[in-house]
C-alpha cells in the first residue's frame, strides 16, 4: 500500500512547523525562566523582609519555636540517661513544642494548659474504661471498648459546639478525645497501661512547661499587652480619620482633588473588621499572669466593649466618607455657612478620641479628653442652631442636602465619642487607672507619648491579630517597679 | 498568767456566734446545693437541644467524628495480621482522625491533604539530613542534628506568618516542622529511620483516607454549599430589613412605639460581623471537589467580593437604624411630603436584594431584581425632585433635617444595591448560572422558594461558621442528576 506523496509531504511539512513551533516555544520558555525565576525569588525575598520588618517580633517567634524544640529534644533524645526512661515516646514532648507553642503567652499558656489538663484527666478515664473492660471478659472487652470510644468522641465532639467551649478549650477538648481513645486502644495490645499514660503525662508536662517557660522568658509577647495597645491604636486611628475629615471635605468642594491620598481612609477600615482579633486576643489574655503594667485578673472583657463602640463610630466615618466620594458634593454658599461649625466639631471629636486613645495607653482616667468632648458637644450645638437659623430659606435644599447630611453625621459622631469616653471611664476605674502625677507636666508627656504612638502607628499594618507592635512608652511613674525591666526587654525586640 | 474572765467570755461568745453563723450558712448552702445543680443541670439540657435544634448537622457530625473513630481503631488494633503490621504506630492513624476531621468536607480534604504531604515531604527531608548527619561522624552527628531541627524550625515557623501559607497551609506546615523533628530524632536512636518513616506515612494516610471517606460519604456537609447559601441568606436579611424599614420608621413617628420588636434590627446586624466565617469558608471551599450544583473551581472567590458590597450596605442599614433610634423624629409635616417616596425607595430596594438572593439560592442570572432596581432608582429620583421642590420653604430646617438624612442614605442604599446586583451578574457569568426554563413558571418557583429560604433563616441562629444550614431546595430543571440525589441526603439530615 502506498500513500500519496504530496499528501505525505504535506503532513510531513505541517507537522515539522508545529515542531519549529514547539520548539521555539520551548526555547523562549528555557531563556525566560531564570529571570522568572530570579523574579520569584526577588519578590519572595522582598516579602520575607516585608514580614518581618512589619513586626520583628515573628522573628523572634520563629527563634523561639527553633530554640524550645531544639532544648526538648536534646534534653530528651541525647542524654543515655533520660532516653532509657522515656523511650520512644520522648516524641510526645517533641511534638507537644509544636503543637502548643504559640505567638503570645496567652495562647501557650492556654494551649499547654488544656493539653496538660486533658492528658490528665483523659489518662485517668482510659485507665478507668480499660479495667471496666477488662470485667466483660474475653468476648466483651474490645465491644466495649469500641463502644466507649464511640460514644466520648461523639459527645466530646458535640461539646466542642458550645461557644464557651469553642472559645477557650477547644483544644482540650481534641486532645481529650485523642488521649482517651489512644489509652484504651493501646492498653488493648499493651498491657502496661498505666505506665503508657504514666509517660504520656509526663512527656506532654515537659513539652507544655518548656513552651511556656521560653515564651515567657525570652522576649516575652502578652496577648493582654497586645490587645490594650489595638484597642488604643484603634481609638486613635478613628481620631485621626476624624480630625483630618474636616479640611478634606471643605478642600474638596473648593476645588482640590486628593483622591490619592489614600491614607486618610485606611486608617477607620481596619477597625471595621478587628471585631475577631479582639475577641481571641481577650480569650488569650484571660490565661495570661499579671505582667508588666497588667495584673491577673485585669478586665480584658471592659476592652471589648470598648472596642465594639469604638467599631459603631468606625461606621458612622464610613458613612462620612461615603459623603467624601458621593457624585453631589457640598456647595460654595453653604460651605461658607456650615464649613468652620463642621470643621470644629470633626476636629474636637477626633482631638477627644486621639486623647481617650492616650489615656487608655498610658493608663490614666481619661479626663484629658472632657474639655473636648465638651468643645465638640458645643461645636455640635453651634451647628444644630446654624441649621435651625433662618438663612436657609433662600437656597435650594437639594444644594443643602450634602452639608446637612454630613452635619448630622457629625452631630452623631459626637454622641458615639461620648459613648465611648464613658466606656473608657468605666474600664479606668474598674481597672484602677491612676492619674498622672504632677511631677510629670502633662503636655510633656502628651507629647512624648504622642510620637511613640505615631511611630508605633506607621510600623504597623493591617493584619491586627499579629502584628500590634508592642509600643515602648516610657512607663508612668506610678507604675511598679517591674514595668521598667518588662519594657527594656521588649526594646530589644 | 490568768486573762480577764470577762474578756475571754466575751471572745467565746463571739467566736461561738460566728461558729454558729457558719453552720447555718453551711446548712444553707448545702441545702441550696441539689436545687443549684438541678438548676444547672436543667440550663445545660437545654442548651444542649438548643445546640442540636439549631443546627442538627451538628450532631450528625459528632456521630461521624466518633464512627470514624471507631472504624480506625477496630481495623488497626483489633486484627492481630493488621496490627502486626503497624505495631504501636497504628495510633498515629488514631490521632489523624482526631485532628483531620473537621466540619465541612472541605476543611477535612484540606487538613487531610496537608497532613499527607506535609509527612512526605518531611519524611523524605527527614531521610536526607539523617544521612547527612551520618556522614559527619560520631561527634558531629547529634550536633548538625540539632542545628538542622533549629533551622528547620525557625524558617518553617516564619513561613507561616505568610497569609497565603497561613489561609491554606497552616497545618501542614505545622506537621513538617514535626515529622521532620521527630523522623531525624527518631533516627538517632532507632537505626530503622526508613521503616520509621513508611509506616508514619502509611499511618497517617489511613486516617487521613478514612476521615476524608466519612466525611464525603455520610451526609456531607460542603463549605461552598454552606458559603453559597450564608450569602444569599446575608443578602436577603439586609432585604427584610429594608423592606420593614419604611414602615417602621415612619409609624414610629406616628406614635406607635415598637421598641421591643427587635427581630428587625437583628437581621442585618449578623451581616456587619460575616467577614472572617465568609473567608474561612471559601478557604475551605477551595479543597472540595465538584458537588450538587458546584462544579470544580467554582469561582469562590467572587462570592467574597458580593459578601463585601453586602457588608458596605449593611453599614448603610446601620446608620439608618441609627435615625431609627435618634432622639429628633422626622416631624409629620415632613412625614407627609416625604414618607411615600421613602417607603417605596426602601421596599422597592429591599424587594430587589430578596430577589438577588433568591436568584442566588437557585442559581439563576438576577435579571428577576431589575425591574425592583429600576423601582427603587425612580423611587430615588423622586424623592431628589421632592427635595429640589419648593415646599420646604416654609419649614424649619432643623425639623427637616431628620427625613432628608433618612432619604439621603436611602439613596445610597439605591447605589448599593446596584452594585451588589452588578457583582452577582458577574457571579453568574462566571459560574454559568442557567436561566429558569419556562417549564416552571417564574411564580410558582419564586414562591416555593420564599418559603423554604424563610424556614431556613428562622432556624439559623448567629454563629454563621457552622450555622448555615443546607436548604434543602427543590433543584431547578436545569440541573445536572446527582443533585436530587445529594438533596435526598441532606433532607435525613
Amino acid at each position: 500500500m502506498r500513500t500519496c506523496p504530496t499528501h505525505s509531504a504535506m503532513k510531513v511539512a505541517s507537522g515539522s512547523g508545529d515542531k519549529a513551533g514547539f520548539f521555539t516555544q520551548g526555547r523562549w520558555w528555557l531563556k525566560a525562566l531564570p529571570v522568572k525565576f530570579k523574579a520569584k525569588i526577588v519578590g519572595m525575598a522582598r516579602n520575607i523582609k516585608k514580614l518581618g520588618q512589619e513586626d520583628p517580633r515573628r522573628v523572634v517567634h520563629s527563634l523561639k519555636v527553633g530554640l524550645a524544640l531544639t532544648l526538648v529534644s536534646t534534653t530528651l533524645y541525647y542524654p543515655d540517661q533520660v532516653y532509657k526512661n522515656f523511650g520512644s515516646d520522648a516524641i510526645w514532648a517533641v511534638m507537644t513544642v509544636v503543637l502548643v507553642f504559640e505567638f503570645s503567652v496567652g495562647a501557650t499558656l492556654g494551649r499547654g494548659l488544656n493539653r496538660v489538663m486533658a492528658t490528665l484527666l483523659a489518662g485517668g478515664l482510659g485507665i478507668g474504661a480499660h479495667y471496666l473492660a477488662k470485667l466483660s471478659g474475653h468476648i466483651g472487652e474490645p465491644i466495649l471498648l469500641v463502644f466507649l470510644i464511640f460514644l466520648q468522641a461523639t459527645i466530646s465532639t458535640f461539646f466542642r459546639f458550645f461557644p464557651k467551649v469553642k472559645a477557650r478549650y477547644d483544644y482540650g477538648v481534641l486532645i481529650f478525645i485523642m488521649t482517651f481513645s489512644m489509652i484504651t486502644v493501646s492498653g488493648f495490645r499493651d498491657g502496661h497501661i498505666f505506665d503508657i499514660a504514666q509517660r504520656r503525662l509526663s512527656t506532654v508536662s515537659i513539652g507544655s512547661v518548656a513552651c511556656v517557660i521560653v515564651s515567657i522568658v525570652v522576649f516575652p509577647v502578652w496577648a493582654g499587652e497586645d490587645l490594650h495597645n489595638l484597642i488604643a491604636l484603634n481609638i486613635e486611628k478613628l481620631g485621626n480619620s476624624l480630625e483630618g475629615f474636616g479640611d478634606e471635605y471643605f478642600e474638596k468642594t473648593g476645588g482640590e482633588e486628593s483622591k490619592d491620598d489614600k491614607k486618610f481612609l485606611e486608617g477607620y477600615k481596619s477597625v471595621l473588621n478587628s471585631n475577631s482579633s479582639e475577641e481571641s486576643l481577650a480569650n488569650f489574655a484571660a490565661w495570661e499572669p499579671g505582667h508588666g503594667r497588667f495584673p491577673f485578673r485585669h478586665p480584658w472583657k471592659l476592652y471589648l466593649k470598648v472596642g465594639t463602640l469604638a467599631r459603631e463610630c468606625a461606621y458612622r466615618i464610613e458613612a462620612l466618607n461615603g459623603c467624601l466620594n458621593a457624585d453631589i458634593q457640598v456647595s460654595s454658599e453653604v460651605s461658607t455657612i456650615i464649613q468652620e461649625a463642621c470643621t470644629n466639631t470633626s476636629l474636637e471629636s477626633g482631638k477627644a478620641l486621639k486623647e481617650l486613645a492616650l489615656a487608655i495607653k498610658i493608663m490614666v482616667p481619661p479626663s484629658s479628653a472632657d474639655s473636648h468632648i465638651e468643645n465638640a458637644k458645643s461645636a455640635a450645638k453651634n451647628l444644630k442652631s446654624l441649621l435651625k437659623s433662618g438663612i436657609w430659606e433662600d437656597i435650594d435644599l437639594l444644594k443643602v442636602i450634602p452639608g446637612v447630611t454630613v452635619a448630622s453625621i457629625l452631630i452623631d459622631v459626637v454622641r458615639c465619642t461620648e459613648k465611648i469616653s464613658e466606656s473608657i471611664y468605666e474600664l479606668a476605674s474598674k481597672a484602677q487607672f491612676k492619674s498622672v502625677e504632677p511631677t510629670l507636666s502633662p503636655k510633656k508627656l502628651h507629647s512624648g507619648q504622642n510620637q511613640s504612638i505615631k511611630s508605633a502607628q506607621l510600623d504597623n499594618g493591617p493584619d491586627v491579630g499579629i502584628n500590634v507592635r508592642e509600643l515602648t512608652l516610657p512607663s508612668p511613674p506610678s507604675e511598679n517597679s517591674s514595668a521598667p525591666k518588662a519594657s527594656k526587654q521588649r526594646m530589644g525586640v
